[in-house]
């Protein structure tokens, strides 16, 4: 399949390029980018081959013949472009959030105006296939890294009436790729190594995209407390989410709960200790893990995985793997990196 | 004032041998170590002045006319060790946990087993200036770092009625030097750089030193749950409290309940946004926040310290400085190191 | 081909087990280890897949049927072994340092004993297909990490007399992988994090090899000065080696020179920048380039690898691949990890 | 006495900031910066204490009465405005590049064009106290970071002659505070972490001040190759020097060259192992060492320094305080930081 990357110059770009490289199915036939346009991949991406590759200019009418499109722009970038692709027949995913959210409403609280394109709301899938179906869709958002990895750990046990989401209190560590590439002084080593903080508190945008999901996977209104913090590393997302308890009778019971959405899948694996990052950094594996505190009657539960991977790139091309009917895993890799 | 530091060779016994050197009133006279006794300074502190200087055995009939003793020992050893001296009417202030419960319930529950002395709980001040008076101690048990973190934050809010306990979490962020010196293939570079994992979920011993930190702050019989992290650098907490609101007309009630404790403290300062760990390293100083989030009715409280400093060595000092009669203040740096 | 790796258990052994589990002519059929055997390979690198594969012992007589033996094993411990192996018929690459000097004199500089079989030195390919042929090789000593970074860098241009071996020096920077996953004091996070030394000053055993390295690519009797760093990083060595140029008319000149080397092979390449680390961590490829420094008369040569492919594993890989017949690049990154 | 710092906001003016405020003699009295004129001390260093202090506009006519002023500006902007400080009768220690180098040549030779005051060069005391006398002093350009590394390692042996300058090649290692503040996207955390590169290779403007250092403390003309690399840690300078030994009988004798010269003085400490960054990041302190290399015939001289101190604030003050007739280490923090 003749396919394309619009945002190809940031670091999800960069994965995807590896990612579709290595694919026995998608053939990468254009790469566009903003600022980089009249460029080659070597300026942006040091460390991929054919570095002489051109980087083109971002605009639906250049995609001629493309049959599968991935998005990886700014918020507000996809809406038209994407709309406009799938309109054409592309299918399309699109890593940004424009697509992300189902309701005018929901929107406008994470980002504070209207949609331009209020009735594609919800015509999106939303990409997160071991917990949602991907069958029939040709449109899909991919989900935020945070919410991927919140939404992994605990929708399976609040949808088994084991863990409330009342109270719920989401707090999640990320390494510095998932703030992007951008030229900030806060993102500067001197800023960031040897050090931590919370940042976005109360006030994320990725919060809303939680709670969408918990809605839309367990039914409901739910509202969590979610605090999301930078850690000194580049790579890697760990997320801890506390809830009450109601009516477990021992871990196990928790451990199970989550086995049972995901034995079946190639990515997400259960475990019964805490999961590290480094343990997945590099590939499309998510570690998932919950535990029971009896002291407090509470539910602490835990997933790792990699945020350009399993919360961004990977992700991206398993949906997209699942809606061109191909085998889930196709160039998605299980070893990470590690040392 | 002739001083002594038993268990010089670990991190804490670095930093408080650099406070005591800079101290106008405290002399050290003695440096106890147990597996590096017969060695000097330098095989243990290579960054620390006058390397020549001997590390002697641990023992309290050695220490003639040592009038204030530091024990920075690891758990159990501190027990008769400390009373002896206090016994013997030297001003003792223990890094370690043996002194810091109040109870033999809470021991027990902490540590699995009985008090070698458990007349003695509750004879020990709990050494956390802010929170609690030291005024007539002889005899100090020095908080944990995760405790003093956590403490500074919350206590507060929740004695002054604005912030529940129930269902609290305290998620905490440490760097690495919490772990100590210990050889474990844990703690290799290769184990640590660029990850980050949760540890002691739902076991880890500071949570009862906490809950009874609360109890005696503010009365009554509280719990949370506390679920440390580790993270890829040498120092710093980072606490993030989240509770249940009672009553908050806003958030800057937070801010000023907070303020009515602090304001007339050297250490600890009240700021408005979420403190990062890089400007505090260093310094025996506290930052701490509050936030009020509205769509789920709870509070966020953070707190940032160095873990060696005011989670250790520089909290010892400074109870030390308050049991006798000196300025809190002597010796203990304000200004971070950063970058 | 059936494949085994004996010391499936160090950094390197995790690396092959990811390269020959992607290789499509390599089965795996042998995990050999020392301490671990009896386990699982999730005990020692839960960042690969299939957690639960036997690590079995190590020992010849064990692998029926093997055609092609990789060994990855501390010093000492592969010369018989790897011996009896390939007098048995089965390709064998050794990773480790016993059979890759050619004389019982170079050994004994090196490693300061006899050699446990000095009839088998000299037999042994050494392994850097770039500068040495495989044709014909049944038994490979795969070249150590600093070498192969320095050898790259600078023997063609000794060869094409541009530079002078004469007052040679080779500084390098690595990163702690290189260390090995050994329970040192000196490799913990504490020990390392933040800061930067030298080691091996003068003694350290790649000083012999590297000078083989040239005697055999260029002819004569090459010394150098080589001087190890280690930095605060997982993985990469950089080569920064300075000699005294030769007639050198321009830079321009160097870099031909180090082209008319690689320019066929699909692994090193000639930039005219300085090589960054990041751009090659993760791949098997190498990047050279050559500065001519007027006001001294010198050349600066620079080589920057990842340690455990290029330097060991993908390396070994590549001349297993030649030595089978097969297309030297199977299963091996060309695409590095960055960020 | 009075004291000012024009160019308060950079890393090195932090450093300042605290060592004057430690300091029993000096009294700051004006912060001078450019861009952030008009805000408080907390924008820029918000790990310093009162936090509230203004920072002020950078002109020479506002500093009435002081009597000491410290120049920390970029290239270029100290000339006229420590020359006029330094006419009007106020002691001026200049840490940046403009009054380094001694004669016009030179100057173009790092710079590449006319000096605006070149009358001016020369005037000022190089401030590297322990190879040249700061006696009568009134004015003194503080050293470049790699130039006092370099210097304090090899400048007694070359003098001693045990040491050849010619063919000398220096490879220093930094952390990236010697790059300063600048937001450029080469210092982001996601392009420095976990990587090493060399840059201005051939091309670095301390190499004509380290050749000047040796002159002056030599004697003649020396010539010096010079490659800087940028390391992932925030502080540390690393030199690793070679030359040609020169008549050398043992290792001994280097130290003993080396210790002759240093004995006398605080913060210059010879010892006879690999000097770690480690050890003096923190400090004011220097480490050197040197080897003998037999097999080449070539002298191996290190030194690790903190470059913000040793190699930027710490040495100003050092010569600050030798100028003003006081104890050379007041104010200077002997104990490092390490962990």
């Amino acid at each position: 399949m003749k396919t394309a990357i619009l945002g190809a110059s940031g670091y999800a770009g960069g994965e995807l390029i590896k990612l579709i490289d290595a694919h026995p199915e998608f053939d990468l036939v254009y790469m566009g980018a903003h600022s980089h346009a009249g460029g080659v991949l070597g300026d942006v991406h040091p460390h991929l081959p054919r570095r002489d590759r051109p980087l083109q200019p971002i605009g639906s009418e250049l995609l001629q013949g493309v049959e599968l499109c991935f998005l990886g722009l700014p918020h507000g970038a996809s809406a038209h472009l994407g709309h406009g692709l799938a309109e054409a027949g592309v299918k399309v995913v699109d890593l940004g959030s424009d697509f992300r959210l189902d309701t005018p409403e929901r929107y406008r609280t994470a980002y504070g105006g209207e949609h331009p394109l209020p009735g594609e709301l919800g015509r999106w899938r939303y990409g997160l296939p071991e917990l949602f179906s991907m069958a029939g869709a040709d449109r899909v958002a991919s989900p935020g890294c945070y919410p991927t990895a919140v939404l992994l750990a605990a929708a399976p046990l609040v949808k088994a009436g084991l863990m409330s989401s009342i109270g719920m209190v989401a707090d999640c560590l990320s390494g510095v790729s998932g703030a992007g590439r951008a030229l900030k002084e806060e993102l500067l080593f001197g800023a960031i190594d040897e050090g931590v903080r919370a940042y976005g508190v109360t006030t994320h945008r990725h919060r809303p995209e939680i709670e969408m999901g918990l809605d839309k996977y367990v039914g409901g209104g739910h509202s969590i407390t979610f605090t999301p913090h930078l850690v000194p590393m580049q790579r890697g997302i760990l997320a801890t989410v506390t809830g009450r308890a109601s009516g477990v009778a021992g871990r196990y019971e928790l451990l199970d709960a989550l086995t049972a959405v995901y034995v079946d899948g190639p990515f997400v694996e259960v475990i019964d200790q805490p999961p590290q990052t480094r343990w997945v950094v590099g590939s499309n594996r998510a570690l998932v893990t919950a535990y029971l505190d009896d002291r407090t009657d509470s539910v602490i539960a835990m997933c790792a995985i990699d945020n350009l991977l399993k919360g961004a790139a990977g992700q991206a091309v398993q949906a997209a793997n699942l809606i061109c009917g191909l085998d889930e895993g196709l160039s998605l890799p299980l070893a990470g990196w590690m040392p």
